[in-house]
């Protein structure tokens, strides 16, 4: 437990230094008479790229100054440094909050006025992004956290909070993902696997928990609820990089489950700071392909024709340069030639278990069914 | 380990029972060469009614016929059979699957026709309740399951699938709550609390845990993530009846925070069978109430008033039965006259804990502020 105290206090004295650097820059700029100022990088599209050789999304190095005074920044130049004490005041308590409670946290009428310091969350969060990337710190480590999402289970044995947890026997429903996985936080005892198996849907990751196909496999099995949180993303970056466990991603058959997977890998564009801390370059995906509906005999039905936004985005995401790849342009021009969206529950109307004793088994038999 | 298996097998020789008797029922029919008939209790409002003196929602006895030879039937009655038959193939194979999962199961082109079992899982979902009341069985035991919803942490200790879960070392996540969580899945080795509390919210949920809130005051702490989920409240419901637990509720000040605590205390319209087995009458609202924002000094904020579809809710429920104690509405009234509502977030801008360290501890020394 000493090891975990230290590396608690060494992440909050680092960040502390981070926020106390950001207040004595702005009090030095008074001090010479100069309109304090905050240089920000910039979060859009534009400044965002693919770094090919690293196989990950990064930001690039753009930045755009917030001043205090200049009209149209004066008030998020406040609401700026307003969360940015919220934080301090988070760390300095050894507390975590969620940001809507940050949003209450900082929501103040100023003076006399009947101004408010921010009207809506939307301003605290935003301001909460900024701050991240200028002070290149996750907001995990400003102690805020989301909703727990996804699950875990397998051979894998932590510590969260101080409590050891194994998760081999952790009932039906697994061990819950917090959002904060921290090493100060969370800390890998043992882990007696092979690999990680992330999967899109909590079903999907209950029937091969049912069936304990972790068992069989020996592999960690985690599911995100949908597009993986912030959670479920780093812990599969730290089973992945620090148990160096290979990491194979299993999504529905549509533009949304090739988006999840690419999202694991190489990071998301919203997010691209953070993607040194997230992605696993080396993912794998493992389905469903659009092969699968032949090879497997999937029932065909109108209702799972793609739809106008399913193509749109589908040939969105075939333009992202991550997806390049020869068989990833393959595997897109089947999907939109078939016209055809598939869910991983379409297995289940070849029996229940089909999913744990055939599908899988034959993608792990035949690698090159998988792409990367 | 042998009580849990007798348990199952109980359960499932019951259900099993119950289906098979729908089936012999329609053999019977058709043997007697009379069109095979169901009888469906209804589901609509017209048939729930409030027992004042068990102080639960019921569903009346009204039923309705849904006959094979009628051609606005047929398919509906084939319907409701394959739902039955998939369920009885769960329970055959000692498998649990999702709804999703269970559209998929009774979804086939019929012979050489272009026309689907079923086109939408509104569908099967529709039919899957109609058995649920039919054969008066709840579909966690016909080994359907929903997501896992709701956290719980606390001096209980359970088994879940064969495994022992102390929810006093479950991490900052705790333990996840399954949506099957019937004795014969989840049996309670050890309760060792004074009372049950559930919040709304997993923030503030997350707030009271960290401040270890469960220990001081010895209670178990569970939150539904909003809207509780049918395992969270079968959960409460178990804690209350086993171990006798009070239960207090704790959510926003809205239309929407009385109503999650009405659904746990007496049952919702939708659910109206499942009362029964769902319901705690005792159950206390300790809050917010609409006193609170004087008594706790909160905020004022333009942004926290009423709309219009708040305002629409607040007076339907005014008029539900189970509202009509005056303290309720008194409580509603002023909810009304003030024309506010908070959320329990709102607590923080008193301070991070001020929810555990004064507003928690101000209510259990105060109960007559609380409402039943």
């Amino acid at each position: 437990m000493a090891k975990k105290t230290n590396n608690s206090e060494d992440r909050t004295a680092r960040v502390l230094d981070k926020l106390a650097e950001m207040g004595n820059q702005a009090i030095r700029d008074i001090d010479r008479n100069r309109s304090p100022k905050l240089s920000i990088p910039v979060r859009s599209l534009s400044n965002v790229s693919f770094n090919k050789r690293r196989s990950i999304i990064e930001l690039g190095s753009s930045k755009q100054d917030r001043t205090f005074f200049n009209v149209g920044m004066a008030k998020k130049f406040m609401q700026t440094y307003l969360v940015a004490q919220a934080c301090k005041q988070l760390l300095d308590e050894g507390k975590t909050t969620s940001i809507r409670d940050l949003y209450y946290m900082v929501k103040h009428t100023i003076g006399d006025s009947k101004v408010n310091t921010v009207d809506e969350q939307a301003e605290s969060d935003a301001c909460l992004e900024d701050l991240e990337v200028t002070i290149d710190t996750l907001r995990e480590e400003l102690n805020l956290f989301a909703s727990n999402r996804g699950a875990m289970v397998g051979k894998v044995t932590l510590v969260d909070s101080g409590d050891t947890i194994d998760c081999r026997r952790m009932g039906s429903g697994g061990y819950s993902i917090p959002s904060i996985v921290e090493p100060d936080v969370i800390q890998f005892v043992e882990i007696d696997a092979d690999f990680v198996l992330l999967v899109e849907k909590d079903a999907v990751w209950r029937r091969l928990n049912e069936d304990k196909f972790w068992k069989d496999y020996n592999c960690v099995l985690l599911h995100g609820g949908g597009q993986p949180s912030r959670g479920v993303r780093r812990m599969v970056h730290r089973l992945a990089m620090e148990a160096k466990l290979d990491v194979f991603v299993l999504t529905d058959n549509d533009p949304w489950g090739y988006y999840i997977y690419s999202v694991i890998k190489q990071g998301s564009i919203n997010l691209a700071y953070e993607s040194i801390r997230m992605a696993v370059p080396g993912a794998r995906f493992i389905g469903l392909s659009a092969g699968d509906k032949e090879q497997f005999d999937l029932p065909s039905d109108d209702k799972l024709r793609l739809n106008k936004t399913d193509v749109i985005r589908a040939k969105q995401i075939k333009n992202y340069p991550w997806f390049q790849k020869k068989h990833w342009q393959d595997e897109i021009n089947l999907m939109l030639k078939n016209e055809m969206k598939y869910e991983i529950e379409a297995l289940s109307s070849k029996g229940i278990s089909f999913i744990t004793e055939v599908y899988l088994p034959h993608k792990f038999a035949n690698p090159k069914e998988m792409l990367d």
